[in-house]
């Protein structure tokens, strides 16, 4: 089946109507919390601040950036290891995220930041809205490659919108605590991900299988975006955390895990080759898994061990399912998964929630100290009569709600993803970038631009061709002056 | 024209007098500031800081890092989208930046950190120092590619004084206020170097034009300037601000605008296509102008929803001038922009300038609170019965000097790089590496290495020659061990 | 001399071992310290702390993720200037930092955090750990491509257990400064590194020459990791100094000394080539050397003209170093330095000893104020009777025991890494991905593969192999679609 990939109207009015939306809703609902207003110096002498650092800007700003950097060039370059891919993995993550974080600051504003009729933004909303959107670049991983931009923007728009209200469920209504976001981000991110790409299934995916795979560069690229989010991961982790040795604890939690997390992915990387290799496609994205399997207890006391444990169950599931689990989820329930987010986000995610579950149900005093159990979970107002036992039965309880809302949610986008009039690509065409980017044919050539015919460029072919001891080629182009060395 | 490119005697001449040069005014003027010294002591019990924290170090040094960040990886590997140009782009950045901000301390020292016979330096040094460099890494975007390393350093020094004259004229004469430098980095050196790149006019410039366009890989180093700017660019504009709200708001109000303009930016790209596709080169660039036309404004009351416009249409604007006015420009005015500065830098900087002026004109005693005004703006000491309107009429000057100092910098500055001896490139030599670089031919076939014969190794070039169609070409050279797979 | 190459038992066996006994030695031996955990609450009443940011997190926090990068990609990617190693440098190095640690954790942990039965740790533990890595990740640079990756966990195995007694023996037991690093970190790691390699001589290396170059795009990739380094190294020297002025002093003086090490790297590398050329070798390298220099007086009064002129010197140094010193190191002592480290780490580690030395017997009350050298030194306790002369003798002993120990412990480590069972390459297969990871064949070949023949595809295509020399080899596979654009 042949779809118009031309976006030339699709594509802008997209975007502008969006955009447009935005400025308007801003314009109504948007300002500046109090921290980020002129008030901050009436709120300082309220509140006897002595100091400006007391400003919330000085505890979150080095984390939000951090965080920022995950989501745009982590999650961008990451997928970049398609060999033709590159344009439209950065490119793309780029533009749903630069959407997606306007939509999140609304939406979670109004769940979590709208007073007196506006929402309040600071700089931890800011945070939030990165959080969200990282789960929207979790979900791209899964379509990777299959859908267009104009597809995306839409996933971006009712992925935002779920993801708040999963969001608020949890974490004002069971009152969970998910500080790296193991349920409300990885889990809900990926599931939603992956029901999305089930709907969106290809039955002929394998006319473009040659370009699903890797260059030698293209995995270079790749390991910028796994490095970044592997050292910032400790910043994802800690940065909505509680002031003062949560934050501090949740750095050293991710720190200790995403670290045994490495060791285990190359053990089993090299285990699992015939001849003991090491795979790119596993130290890109099982090195990471312990990151999302303590997103959720990072902030408790789940000891520098208990970290190294979920890293070290982590490394191992994570790339044993590259290995068999997304081969069997392709081939026998139709979800083709580009980036095996399930194996990365998924079933990490559901570890990380249990992980929260059975550390939050095991917190004692002994560990928290008198009155730490209820400041660390929160036990005042309408919680005063929890026990550490209860939290632990609504972390799981939250884990259930974001499967569902992901579940639901996914098929609900697929089937509105399955319209033919998004501009998708053909099943031949998918994991291209030139269907959506202008790219020049010189653009594959360094220094023999212009010279190896494409398709499109060769008409009759075999005036192209030379033989070379009775062997056809292609062969370069005339040698153009600036291929050659201007001489030493 | 043939200029000897050969720099053996001259550039290292050059970097070792500036450096000495430097070496000596640095003993007998730069000390550092009371928070980098051991008097540190002394100041806290004086100011009854009871904490070390209020040390600037900590207020600041995050942002400085971002920035300096933007400074050598943001502009220096945007630059690299040059398909034969990536070394010169980053390694020529490198060393601009490097001595410009040696320069920079030390001009800007004398005009606003000399006091007691000495420049006093602490981290805002460092970072105004950064700005300054930030400056000229956007004119070297103008002349990329057509002038030498020599010429570089020789425009950096003349460039870092005449930003620090004209800073000082804005900020301490006209009091203007400029936090994220839309007037006094980004118009001024957008139209520095544009006045620079017309004097230094090169008919013949289409000799060389192949080497002007990306390769695929090359488009994606440049992604990761243009990533790690865009990410960065809330630090920018926030990093001097002053402690509290108004660095926060700064922040805020970046983040605002750089997410619209990605969107405005994409629709037109495409919107422009007559295939819908987009292009590298707008979602490189483009995507940045919302960062640039905030500067002046960040730290005021523009609003969230104020950003959100700013960026929507930077994005518009810039995208337009790279599909119509940078080719109007050479054709018709002679100014060969390599880089478009003028779209990202130039245009963005104006509208950030008078954006600025109309925020700080329309400040009121409701939206600051009652003093507000008087303290974000400074309305103190010589300036106790300014109002906002007088402000506005300030900012609005400060734009015209900053362009009336480029314009007459850029002439002076163009012809002094006009003379012959600098070891600029040829007209057919200009975007290539291999001027200035010792670059291997083999740098250029990964695995054919050694086989795509230069012209150098030709030797007498029939033997190496094949017949295709009547035409003669090189061809790749006899099997290399290295290049085959060593088995699995 | 042929080895087995295939580590399908021997590396999972190695990093699960390791893995396991890290998570018992963890369980044993590790808590988190007073900032990380609940009791924060009380210590912050105890010690009459108004603020949460009184917690040691938001000291040092940000300074540890800027040292974080400069371990995992800065070193990681300064080492992808090999044409056919970058999965390896990269990969390789991820393993061993993060297997390193840990142990590092442990190590530093028993030496240094040790009381009540158990290692306490925070956030200056993870800087240690990440600084303790650096000095293995110097040494890697050394042996890089000639070592199994067994090998290298074999040899940070030991190399962090020696860096953690030298750094007890100079910091604990002879109370030397050295905030940088530059005897422990720098000097240690690089003669290290130098001894193992000269221990492990491979004299048929020539074999496999042809791969120890660069190719334009790994060079590219490797200015990532040289420019993140540079960067982030102001926050390497100061992310343990002393709170205040010494943490914002050793900022200054680390940006300033790698500002001047830029120009006489330039200088250098132009003035040493015959027609005037840059060598990217010089600028990845030689440029860094100013901030290994000024490790261990970066926190010391060293003045700002003082850190231009030790930048100064290393520039010309280590620039001579890579031009004279390395082939006169590898032709007469046997010592094959793959990455040049004796230039960028072990002369500028031992000058920047020296300098240590010199200025902290330099250190008077005039410049540090009353008391200040007391401070700044640590004058107290067993040291009251010490005066500023006494400590440079034992900082220049701190240097010799530093030596004393890479050499006695490189050669012990080098005999163990020379036992022929540790997986190993061949002399022709150093300096090649494939013996370790899954590459493809057409990895290499973006798009041409197929069409820009190599070697292998000239011969008789049908049975996929063909023979070079009587070794059969796998192939790239046939012209793919995937290859031409698909048109507009």
């Amino acid at each position: 089946m042949v779809w118009n990939t031309n976006l030339r109207w699709r594509l802008p009015v997209t975007c502008l109507l969006l955009q447009v939306a935005l400025v308007v809703l801003f314009g109504v609902f948007v300002r500046y919390d109090s921290d980020a207003d002129p008030h901050w110096t009436n709120k300082k002498m309220q509140e006897n601040f002595t100091s400006d650092l007391e400003n919330e800007f000085y505890y979150r700003y080095p984390s939000f950036q951090d965080v920022h950097v995950m989501i745009f060039v982590g999650f961008g370059f990451l997928m970049t290891f398609l060999q033709r891919y590159g344009y439209s993995s950065v490119g793309f993550n780029f533009l749903l995220a630069a959407f997606g974080i306007q939509w999140a600051l609304l939406m979670q504003g109004w769940f979590h930041s709208y007073y007196q009729g506006y929402i309040h933004v600071g700089v931890e909303n800011l945070i939030n809205a990165d959080f969200c959107v990282g789960s929207v670049c979790v979900a791209f991983g899964a379509v990777l490659g299959k859908v267009s931009p104009v597809q995306l923007l839409i996933m971006t728009l009712f992925q935002v919108t779920l993801f708040s209200v999963n969001e608020y469920i949890l974490l004002s209504l069971l009152e969970v605590k998910d500080a790296g976001g193991s349920m409300t981000i990885h889990t809900f991110g990926a599931y939603f991900g992956l029901t999305v790409t089930w709907i969106l299934y290809r039955p002929s995916l394998q006319q473009s299988k040659e370009r699903q795979s890797a260059v030698y560069h293209s995995d270079l690229f790749a390991m910028i975006g796994t490095l970044f989010l592997w050292m910032y991961w400790p910043s994802f982790n800690s940065a909505v955390s509680n002031h003062g040795d949560a934050q501090h604890r949740a750095a050293i939690n991710t720190y200790c895990s995403l670290a045994a997390c490495v060791l285990t992915s190359v053990a089993l990387s090299s285990a699992l080759h015939k001849k003991g290799k090491l795979d790119m496609v596993h130290i890109q994205n099982a090195t990471l898994a312990g990151g999302v399997a303590v997103g959720t207890a990072a902030e408790m006391m789940l000891m520098p061990y208990g970290s190294l444990i979920v890293g070290f169950i982590c490394g191992i599931v994570s790339t044993l399912g590259f290995v068999y689990l997304t081969p069997f989820l392709e081939a026998q329930l139709r979800i083709q998964d580009t980036c095996g987010i399930h194996n990365l986000h998924g079933i990490p995610g559901i570890i990380g929630a249990i992980v929260g579950a059975v550390t939050a149900s095991c917190a004692t005093s002994d560990v928290y100290g008198v009155n730490g159990v209820a400041v660390a979970f929160g036990f005042d107002g309408s919680k005063t009569n929890w026990n550490a036992s209860m939290q632990g039965k609504f972390q799981a309880a939250g884990l259930f709600v974001s499967l569902a809302m992901a579940l639901v949610g996914g098929i609900i986008v697929g089937i509105i993803l399955k319209l033919p009039f998004w501009g998708q690509p053909a099943d031949e065409n998918c994991f291209e970038d030139s269907v959506y980017w202008e790219v020049s044919s010189r653009a594959l050539f360094p220094c023999t631009k212009g010279t190896l015919p494409t398709s499109a460029e060769l008409g009759p072919p075999r005036d192209r061709k030379l033989r070379v001891g009775g062997q056809s080629l292609h062969h370069p182009a005339p040698p153009s002056r600036g291929c050659v060395s201007l001489g030493g």
